[in-house]
């Protein structure tokens, strides 16, 4: 008999009758002899109403309290799922992540699992019980609450999967699938009916939120079949069309022919630019500069250094725009006249666009494909990054929109071309 | 260094205004000195607004699964709370009752404490922390969530008090102590400086509900010496005038001459009347009647049987106003006609009103001076009940103001005569 784990997100489960409804759905599932495992967020709003009321004491909350309090949402979702399904005949029962145990580490807001005991939630399942499991939230070795921070839910659900030896984690949320890139972007975008842990990380780090990275992560680690689907469709739908539906992620690469070098066009806008210019081409140098960038706690993503000449090199990184001032600050203070930089510069209008795709590492010309639409475009590279499955470009933000609708068609993905 | 546990009801925790004032009343004790530990209840509102959420699910709610969610509402608060005193530089920490762990029976909703386990709170009181407990709830046997029932946040305080050997726990609550009567109905009740916990069971269970009857048991039972005073005045008053305020509850009587005999007034109206007339005056007659009341979970309060005459007699009980059409309804299906009684016959306007008092053993003359106040006052008496500190009467309902204040008056308990 198999055994499923479903992930609800905080819309479907926003109001009483959503949960109604997500009952419903795990009703039919239960009733066609499959052995399920429930983990569903906390309502919408809720995490929110609860972080506000701890902002209104503490400006900075504290960590550990911080995690008592936010985790109370979830724990009253899976009371109220288990109520739902009993309401339906259905036998549930529901369990905090500490019930199960989630085993944590300590690092309150972030914490990462260590390990989940499944005996308790597998004797539940042999009594045919649908067990409902917090997402979000653990113990850590003390006996202390623990949440594994925004979208934690997500990664819960993959790794009770995991531990359990799930059949398949169906992670139910408001889009359909994993699509080819943002159809608010380009309407003939297509579903993806599967895209491997890898692609999905490199779309999900590129900006497509579908899935919460971690869980990406989990379900490639552990080989956890996971699915991305509609929670928006009826649960009347037949179990079996529900069952294929959304975006399969796959550990494998498909070998048919057919398939596209790439899976998808991802972008993002949120980043900013920095190049310190001419710099002393020595060792050590990168380090010097990026330090004391890392010291202030700044992200960076992409990082470029051209060849050297005359003993001079520019380098450069992209960091959030939310962190832009700070990066310069720290740049001016403490960088440009320790190496003796000739100039920092930046640039908060540029845009990230990648092609992502397997295929890529078989086949030739992807890149001379993307650099010749662009330039047909006559859209402006400005900085170029490679990955075995990817290949990500820096341009004037200004033209995002043009250059993703120009590569998905030209990279075949258009709905005509599908 | 003497521990005190302070409890705070769901008023007090009302918002987080109120909160930071419940903080900084804790962290003015906890610099004078004494080891704290803190039992707050939900913030106002919330364990109705938790259960609300369950009845949309349930009609009714399971009650596994109401625990689980209703438990949330004093998490939410004791991390608020610890919060709170963090911020004013006291460190301090929160614990769910699982944490503790505060070990009750699996009788969810109103599951009794079984255990305290003192370790974890005795070491971070050792290390100079304030330490915050959930009330209402601990764990069972099986590690499941359960509540002790509706103001069991009381019982959890008097019953960590008890664990940890506390030297007093104070109950802060929205009135200044217990009084001789209700002072909206008797302007001139005054506040007693001390109670016995025989006469605090007495009054509570009379109506005045100041603390919960369960709390009083136990501090009765573990000699916690316990207080209750209001959480209305300024945090900032001193330390020695709070610590002196409301009223304590003692375990020894009184030994001093000027102790009145009787220490307060307690009435309800929310009781009704039954009588089961010219029944057969034979054993079991009195199990007949009451065994299948008691079996349709109907709570009897008063019951008398007078002498016989002639071999019959008249039964008669007092149920909570709410259940009794179902009493008289059981009684005319299932008893009326087995025992062949002559009349089945109820009153719903009646009021229970008591004087309660432990003098009451030692002096003669209470009884009768009842019964001449309430003569005087024109006020029949429909039903007389005794125990060893507390004479009851039934009378019509629309006397009882009028019987409490005289009979306040009449006992010495006005201002004036305090």
């Amino acid at each position: 008999m198999s055994l499923i784990v479903h992930k609800y997100g905080g819309t479907s489960m926003g109001s009483t009758e959503r949960i109604k409804n997500v009952a419903k759905r795990v009703a039919k599932w239960h009733a066609a002899g499959r052995r399920m495992v429930v983990v569903p967020s906390a309502m919408a709003g809720e995490t929110n109403r609860l972080i506000g009321l701890a902002r209104e004491i503490q400006e900075q909350p504290d960590a550990r309290e911080l995690d008592m309090i936010a985790a109370t949402g979830e724990q009253v979702s899976v009371g109220l799922l288990a109520m739902a399904l009993k309401s339906l005949g259905v036998d549930a029962v529901s369990y905090a992540g500490w019930q199960v145990p989630v085993r944590t580490d300590a690092a309150y807001t972030k914490a990462r699992i260590e390990s989940i005991d499944a005996s308790r939630v597998n004797a539940d399942l042999a009594a045919g019980r649908v067990v409902i499991v917090t997402g979000f939230q653990g113990v850590d070795p003390e006996g202390n609450i623990t949440t594994l921070g925004r979208g934690g839910s997500d990664t819960s659900a993959v790794a009770m999967a995991a531990a359990l030896g799930a059949d398949e984690c169906l992670i139910y949320t408001d889009v359909d699938g994993v699509y080819t890139t943002d159809p608010r972007i380009v309407p003939e975008a297509c579903r993806l009916e599967k895209v491997t842990v890898e692609e999905m990380l490199e779309m999900a780090s590129l900006g497509s939120k579908v899935l919460q990275i971690r869980a990406v992560e989990f379900a490639g680690k552990y080989k956890v079949r996971t699915r991305v689907l509609s929670s928006l469709t009826s649960p009347d739908i037949p179990l079996d069309e529900e069952a294929q539906s959304g975006t399969l992620i796959t550990f494998e690469e498909d070998q048919s022919m057919e398939k596209a070098a790439i899976s998808g066009i991802a972008f993002n806008r949120d980043e900013a630019k920095i190049t310190v210019s001419r710099v002393p081409d020595r060792p050590g140098i990168a380090y010097q500069i990026l330090g004391p960038v890392a010291d202030a706690n700044i992200d960076v993503d992409m990082i470029i250094q051209n060849a050297s000449e005359a003993g001079m090199t520019d380098f450069s990184f992209t960091v959030h725009r939310n962190e832009y001032q700070k990066a310069l600050a720290v740049l001016d203070a403490r960088v440009k006249d320790a190496i003796q930089a000739g100039a920092i510069t930046g640039d908060l209008k540029i845009a990230k666009v990648s092609v992502v795709g397997m295929g890529m590492r078989s086949h030739v010309g992807i890149a001379s494909l993307m650099f010749r639409t662009l330039s047909e475009e006559g859209i402006n590279i400005q900085m170029i990054s490679t990955s075995e499955i990817k290949i990500s470009v820096i341009i004037e933000d200004k033209y995002m929109e043009l250059a993703v609708r120009a590569l998905h068609k030209s990279f075949g993905l258009d709905h005509q071309d599908a």
